[in-house]
């Protein structure tokens, strides 16, 4: 199991509870019950999810005793766009090329001899 | 573990090896062996990770027996960009909440009188 960095960060958002977790967060600062409340998850549930995020580095906890709010680190999910937009362009330029290909067989059919 | 769509694409983007893989891939098919190469590793070692990138939906596999080419299938990735990307916009909306507050501290303190 590797431990860099990239991989902590997809690792931790190959959950879909860690994912609505952080898209809750993209609203502003929660704490744990707030966190728990829309799933139907213990306390300690939660918790393990948050740790997950917590030490691949998308989240940050404050530091009051009773209330320790959750806060979104968009750093690593910057990181991991990146990672991911190279390959996206990738797909788009293949998915260009399609076009670029049907629409060559779209122009061979309009010069052909069969219209 | 879940094994939703998003969550299995996540998943296998969490290693380094796997990436790295993706990204070769990206300069078009290649077979199991010439993916073995650059890594000191072993057929069925290569083998196992094209088996978590092929059951993610992250590449395809050719039909010929001999070759059987790896290809990249950019459709998940789009899928999980475009997941990544509501929360990198938050990420970039807080950089920009951020510039305001330090433009607005740097005003203030050149229109203070200790200027």
């Amino acid at each position: 199991m590797s431990t860099d960095r990239l991989s902590a960060t997809f690792a931790a958002l190959a959950d879909p509870t860690r994912r609505a977790i952080l898209a809750r967060l993209a609203h502003g600062e929660a704490s744990v019950s707030e966190l728990a409340e829309p799933f139907d998850m213990s306390l300690p549930a939660v918790s393990k999810h948050l740790k997950v995020l917590e030490s691949a580095g998308l989240i940050t906890r404050g530091r009051e005793a009773q209330w320790r709010p959750c806060k979104l680190e968009a750093m690593p999910l910057r990181d991991a766009a990146g990672w991911i937009e190279a390959y996206r362009r990738f797909g788009e330029a293949s998915f260009a090329r399609l076009d670029d290909y049907l629409k060559a067989i779209q122009e061979g059919e309009g010069n052909g001899p069969a219209s």
